[in-house]
């Protein structure tokens, strides 16, 4: 027998991260919103603090501002981000431009690291920006892309990346989170085998930063990348993150060698002087209401701390696993994420037939979902805002919807 | 006999674009601002529009917001700055990324559209992201700068150009107006030498974008670039425009081939497949807030017209040439900007002796120049915001600093 609402409803009274949904706007619309994964809600003082941007320091500072603080924001926004989620110490993270810039920025940079090797380990069944991103920075760079195919529910293994491996290898890029099943990957074995062999381990954390724990210093991750716009909760496209293990900067270098990339930007000098710091990895000026953003976002994930957040994601999708296979998969759709809460991220996948038509009824019902071709119908589960009465209540919309069909 | 400050207030009365001012947040604090060559001031739609975006519809639309016209705001607000400013048709011109990120792609597509070609003409007094940024570019393409060394004041003359050009010319790389003096450079004539020599012209516009007539399409402009948040006021860091001659786009290619580059965004193919627009120029996630934020403030320019703002433009140079040579001058400061308005853009350089500690104490009186090594002080006449009073009261105010010295 599966739980009622009520049931539900006492989950939520009890839930230590229950007040947190107060920190953010929730109208009434959505009725439920499943898609925390793709989009976070904003947080109420996100929207004070690029307000007060706008206003009070654009407004009233204008050029003043860069002087004021602005100019150092993209590693300052970094080490909070970092201290919040990532589990990484000061001085090794940036917040700046799009996560497919930084992509690609790690991907020359990792070239650079690891001269004379001439293959990279990448899955096929990436996110597509990482995907087209290694094929064309290998063709560039002269080098071979191994793919590996891993099973959409178990996700890459750490036997088939070994497999890859060789005296050969450059760098391995990874998703932590697989976009589709939500599947885990094994980060600290990985990083390990890519590290006895010779080469470097790259993440790619949009699909985890904010919801799953990170600690990228003491796993030995030596480069890595994510967006902040899902669990980090910093806005529609904020500016992504980009992190470079301290052993690495110094040596580290990118293409894209604008002024913000250099040790002294006011100085202007005849030419590029890489910094000696994180700061290497800018290019141009960075959008500073994006960085507020940001910054204002991650505290709020600070305060809530990543072990509770992960618990509750647990709880959350384990509910969500439960609710699905009583309700859904006698009408056929099936769990496609991984059943034990320790190989999975913070979104739960079904599949199933008319998928597509199943998403758009529920987005009408104000239910909101993602979908991703072919016939995959995630369902996003953000801890500090959804409540398990929301989530309740869409697999009880959902059902209903399957159930007519 | 130079005007007194009467005469400011009535040149104001007189002016039909006073009105504008009113559309601005304006405080009383600086009493002059002279940098909007640097960060223009907010447009009071400008505050109004994002806040709207971050509370109702990120905060009320969630993920149906990228639906409901997010995904297509880069080249949409990219149009409307091409209309505004520009001088382009639609379909040209996207917003994404930073200036230097865009340079990066710019450089790379023109190297691509000329193959076989192995120099770049360029100037070694360029800002220092533009020089950067050719210098490693050249390096990993295999091609060779033929750097010109233009006079500050005069600014690069199609001369120079011509006599740098050849049959191995691929493209040239030129900032229209000169970010140290306000040289203008000849960006017709110059096009067309680079055209002759079989080479295209590569146009840098951050210092001339909202202030000096644009007409990128009749010019026969192959590739430009330029920032949003000089004399366009789109805020502290806003996305940068970047813009493809009609005739290029299909062939165009550039190297951060991420998902928001192809055709079909959603359909997360197994190969990047271009897209045939210029989209293609795209690499990541834009950040809705900051395209909301320059389409706003474009609008504002749009609604006052190029036209206007140069007369006005032009108006205030004069003013402030004619205020610097009979109060600065016998103290030592010289313009070293062009005195002819038609050669210059909406900034005065003046260079003195002791210009750093000149600026300091500028600034310490709230009257905000623009300073750059060794010793210029930059006074940036924004046509939209800056009044005649404000101006005369500001080298007023230097003047009764570099008398005290």
């Amino acid at each position: 027998m599966t739980i009622t609402l009520d049931d539900a409803r006492a989950l939520d009274r009890d839930d230590s991260l229950g007040r947190f949904r107060d920190e953010f706007l929730i109208g009434d619309d959505p009725v439920a919103y499943l898609d925390g994964n793709s989009l976070g809600r904003p947080p109420l003082r996100t929207l004070a603090r690029v307000e007060d941007l706008m206003r009070r320091e654009w407004g009233g500072r204008l050029i003043r501002g860069w002087e004021d603080g602005w100019l150092e924001l993209p590693e300052q926004v970094g080490d909070r981000l970092a201290a919040a989620s990532l589990g990484a110490a000061p001085g090794q993270t940036v917040v700046a431009e799009s996560t497919s810039v930084n992509i690609f920025k790690l991907l020359h940079a990792a070239c650079d690291l690891r001269p004379g090797r001439d293959e990279i380990v990448a899955t096929d069944t990436d996110f597509p920006t990482d995907r087209y991103l290694v094929e064309s920075v290998a063709a560039a760079r002269g080098m071979t892309v191994r793919w590996l195919s891993p099973d959409l529910v178990v996700g890459v293994e750490p036997e088939d990346v070994r497999a890859a491996l060789s005296e050969r290898t450059a760098f391995v890029l990874l998703s932590h989170v697989d976009y589709r099943s939500g599947a885990l990957a094994d980060l600290p074995t990985i990083t390990a085998l890519a590290h006895d062999a010779g080469a470097l381990a790259v993440w790619d954390l949009c699909h985890s930063a904010g919801a799953v724990p990170l600690a990228l210093d003491a796993d030995g991750v030596d480069l890595a990348v994510g967006c902040t716009y899902k669990y980090l909760n910093g806005g529609p496209g904020a500016p992504a993150f980009l992190y470079v293990a301290e052993r690495h900067i110094g040596a580290v270098r990118q293409p894209i060698t604008g002024w913000w990339g250099v040790a002294d930007r006011f100085a202007m000098g005849p030419t590029y002087e890489p910094a000696p710091s994180i700061r290497v990895m800018l290019s141009g000026t960075a959008y500073v209401p994006g960085l507020v953003a940001v910054d204002a976002s991650a505290e709020v994930v600070a305060e809530a701390g990543l072990e509770a957040i992960r618990a509750k994601s647990v709880a959350l999708t384990s509910l969500c696993v439960e609710l699905a296979d009583a309700w859904l998969e006698p009408h056929g759709f099936r769990v496609a994420s991984p059943r034990d809460p320790a190989r999975r991220g913070s979104h739960i996948t079904v599949r199933g037939p008319g998928a597509r038509a199943v998403a758009d009824a529920m987005t009408q019902a104000r239910v909101i979902p993602d979908y991703r071709n072919p016939d995959m119908i995630r369902l996003g589960l953000s801890p500090l805002t959804t409540s398990y009465a929301e989530l309740w209540t869409a697999l009880d919309v959902t059902r209903r919807i399957v159930e007519e069909r």
